[in-house]
């Protein structure tokens, strides 16, 4: 059976495990203190146009979400997000047992919208009420979304604005990011990223990787003390290095974009063909994840010969349907799923 | 230079890598929901005697230590740890970052005495004002333990009674399980620290896995939840598989004893030549952990050929200095090491 | 100028003061271990129909709602809340600081409706990643609730079936509890209270008292060590029988509910008055916060003369506003209101 | 029966009730935002020499300790106390519960010492692994200490230095401040506290007042979101003028010394007569609180006629006993004790 539910169903990419094969005998410092890791921030900041970047590496995106808002938030400060994003809905409350609320917006096409987010501030602040209140002192969004959608560089310029208007940070989790930058539907380039942000990750673990996040923090005054706080949150991984080595391999060659590149182009091909077969898709979207809506019928006749992610019902007899593509994903499967559909 | 600071200087048992290389294209659902970490809790499960029992997989140390102890506390207790326990000093506060409170009795050789625990508590409860302050829900121990020391089955036995007599859950951290398992020095079973210990784990990052440690809850009315609250701490990996893949080949045909066996093999010719030659160990330790007490000439002497882990000044001119082998430390670093000495 | 804003504007009644000055210069052991509040707890139970219940007084209402819901809450679990719940709106975040998230439900009057909760929850347990979120331990409700209206007993019983279905647990927050048990609006005794919800407090603060909330926890398994965990909170009183104090004379001949009732008898005159004047109501509230649709021109020519609660706008031109009556409310002041309306 | 085992056992100075009365049928807006707390503050501030001081009001010594360090300390700092430090010992962990450590130096006579504490930064520091470990953010220090001790001016002001060089801020529990400044023993004036502390509180709870305690930040860096703050914990006092009218009365006329210096000059003839008589005393304590070697048997002969407060066995035979004054105690109940020892 072929699988289309996520994009961390397999290994990792091949050049990754070479080198993990390869180091295996050398003897290296722990907690990321070592060679590999410096090489591969080295790399990060100079794909980031950010050299002065604090960089730091994580294993997964609930963790480096929750370490990270946990180390800008002040004591007393939330997070602003969309109702639809991850940190609102699907990470077991770990921001919440941080101690920091979620406060949600009306999210448009899975993103954060500079305008609504400005609405709710107005509204926040003009509460008499407000010191009662969980003060909002970060934007988190995700790039892409969780619906696979990307913000223009227009877009993401308007958030550092409202940010800077209110004191806020900004945070990108990155944890598909390099499907963003393949996309031909984002004007984003890393660069962009990085002058704009606070910090943001690039996702490793859904890109190629067996498990890693590069957290970038280009606002100087933040991040400082983050070793002890990844360490505080559980976070800091022994043989750091596996870390190191996995981006080292990632920002080499810009494999992180080609790979991801190669996800998009597949899943390009998968709109592209069941649109034309008169098939209807939640949204327009220009990465590895599409949204299809599927009757009922159509998707139990796929078990046991390729799986989709079933996101719920969706009108009368309809399902809301994930299909994700990855950097391992072949053209058989493309082919048996197309035809099956 | 060969390096004995720690036994997590190098990858992963080759049997490790091999399995990675050989699934790396397989699809498997995320989270550990998949045959291979099925296979490998079956196997867990049937090397503690514990059929029962319910096996989780998580990264660190650090991270499993905040995440179990989270989990069996009740939100108004501590845990009680010898002075020089793990969580008492080299976690950054995640224990108490999660809220708890590590309440501190004096060590003996690193490891916690039922007797001085049992003063402990009396004196707690004698105290007409216990309820002002944490009350001990749990005792945590290392086995072996920060010092190399182990436990004996009588003393276990005795840290059981007292966890029963005063309410109190026992939890085992196996960071390093493997070298006790292994030692001559110890006649406590794997099956008899299930059926002792209200939780353990079994730890594979010190033990010839890239990562990983495998926490086993005997005790029924712990642990039914875990699977979310290891999500909220941020410690769920995704491609759970990872862990399942290496605890699977870890525990097929004894692999976790033999590897550790060659490390304590190893570490008994150092302690036995050293001893001949008129050097003082700190400790009498059975494990790949050996204690030496060096001058600071000789340790300076060593810089560049081998590298030991200075724990600081004992005494007049003395450093206090862990030597640690592991699965891969090979003859030849042996052979340098002893003919540096 | 006459305040109506808030049920928290004066002192306390004066047979609390009296009975704070008669007492002033005895000597009793602190927090909450004396005879006053042993007598004031009696009086509680006797009144809750519950001789067994656990009784705790705490200072304030926020204070009380996170000190409660974390020690009734398991580590991975949220609290369900109606949208404009207090926990969900006006804490500053206090039950996220305890590690907890608020799960809200879209209000019906601002009550939690315990068919809306069933979806929530059905929904909740029909998604296929349900271990990765939040899981709902307790459900939140204040009666009367933010906006003045009341459960039916009916209301409430279907909230505790639903509780015993999905193993939650149910908790009234009763900061205003006297203003509801006076109201011709509700069929609720305070032992129906007690027998169907797990726990829940009798607020003193915007009853008569200087400040003060009784927990009371009717169902045997929670509660045990709520004396820890109020100290943990911050929130253990050290001169406790002030506490008790209030308690005793508020439950001494009924004067909780008969002081509670001259301010319900008060706001429904207001009500009625209104009414005939042609004045709109935002709902119909039968207890002290009356919810009044004002014109932002007559709302400004209040200004000096009596204060209104702005609520914020409410369509065009218009605002919401709260008149809320006490115990210590005159009857001048409400001539005054009325006369200028 | 005479009671000595506190300085919180009776009810307030009688300004404090004659002003609750006075003002009882008032109306104010909650919360603090009052003409009475502005009142209150701004007596404060003149009293301490420090016009721009921040002054808040929170009801008690545990949760003005955790709300306080918790805005000060950065995530991932933990505050150094003496061993036997009120934070340390008798607060039911809300301090770890705010996900905080607490760091721990051996005590002189009960305070930290510069020294000692300067060899523990120094330690600390010197460890290659201090990144590991939770780092002092913070000083805590009781004036006078939980034994009754003393800072000089002296003292304090090297405590001071300390923290500017670890970049330390410097917290003073002064929960019975008001001991302090009445005493002979002490050179540290309210304006010294004030110019040599980031932040301090002056106690009303054990100085005359029904309860209470007022923050003062005097470092400009901080405190300006306590407000927001004191709300998250729980600390926030609906009718907040009943803290202004008790800081308004303690802060009127010099009351707040002047009843300490009654509960003083008692204790020190206390002290004094029973030194002629040939007993012996823990320490050479200044303030309210005296400590009292005295045999098991001569305190049980004391048990029904007055009471003492237990500390527990003091060698052979022998108890450790404190003996406390406060504002209320009269002479009447001296002669009684005195008669009896």
């Amino acid at each position: 059976m072929y699988r289309f539910n996520s994009d961390y169903l397999e290994g990792a990419h091949p050049n990754i495990l070479d080198r993990l094969v390869k180091t295996n005998y050398e003897q290296t410092p722990g907690y990321g203190l070592d060679p590999i890791c410096d090489s591969a921030k080295e790399k990060i900041r100079a794909a980031c146009g950010a050299p002065n970047a604090k960089v730091y590496f994580l294993v997964g995106g609930t963790q480096t979400n929750y370490a990270v808002l946990d180390s800008i938030l002040r004591r007393y400060e939330g997070v602003l997000a969309a109702e639809t994003g991850h940190v609102a809905v699907h990470e077991a409350g770990a921001i919440e047992y941080s101690g920091h609320k979620v406060l949600t917006v009306p999210g448009k096409d899975g993103k954060v919208d500079a305008e609504r987010a400005r609405a709710y501030l107005e509204g926040f602040y003009a509460d008499g009420s407000w010191q009662h209140m969980v003060r909002p002192g970060a934007v988190y969004i995700s790039h892409p979304s969780e619906y696979g959608t990307l913000y223009s560089k227009e877009e993401l310029a308007a958030l550092r604005a409202l940010c800077d208007e209110y004191g806020m940070r900004l945070f990108l989790d990155g944890a598909r990011l390099g499907y963003a930058l393949a996309s031909e539907g984002s004007d984003l380039t890393l660069t962009d990223i990085a002058s704009l942000c606070d910090v943001f990750y690039i996702g490793g673990t859904k890109v190629g990787a067996l498990f890693g996040e590069a957290v970038v923090f280009t606002n100087p005054e933040l991040g400082d003390a983050f070793f002890t706080e990844i360490k505080q949150h559980g976070a800091l991984l022994a043989k750091g290095r596996m870390l190191g080595i996995q981006f080292d391999e990632l920002f080499t060659d810009n494999l992180y974009v080609r790979i991801a590149d190669h996800a998009v182009k597949i899943a390009m091909r998968i709109k592209r063909e069941l649109t034309a077969k008169g098939y209807q898709f939640y949204n327009d979207s220009y990465t590895n994840q599409q949204f299809l809506i599927l009757s009922k019928e159509k998707l139990d006749s796929l078990e046991g010969k390729v799986a989709l992610d079933d996101w719920g019902p969706y009108g009368d007899g309809m399902r809301l349907v994930r299909i994700t593509t990855s950097w391992a994903t072949g053209e058989q499967a493309v082919d048996t799923l197309l035809s099956l559909l």
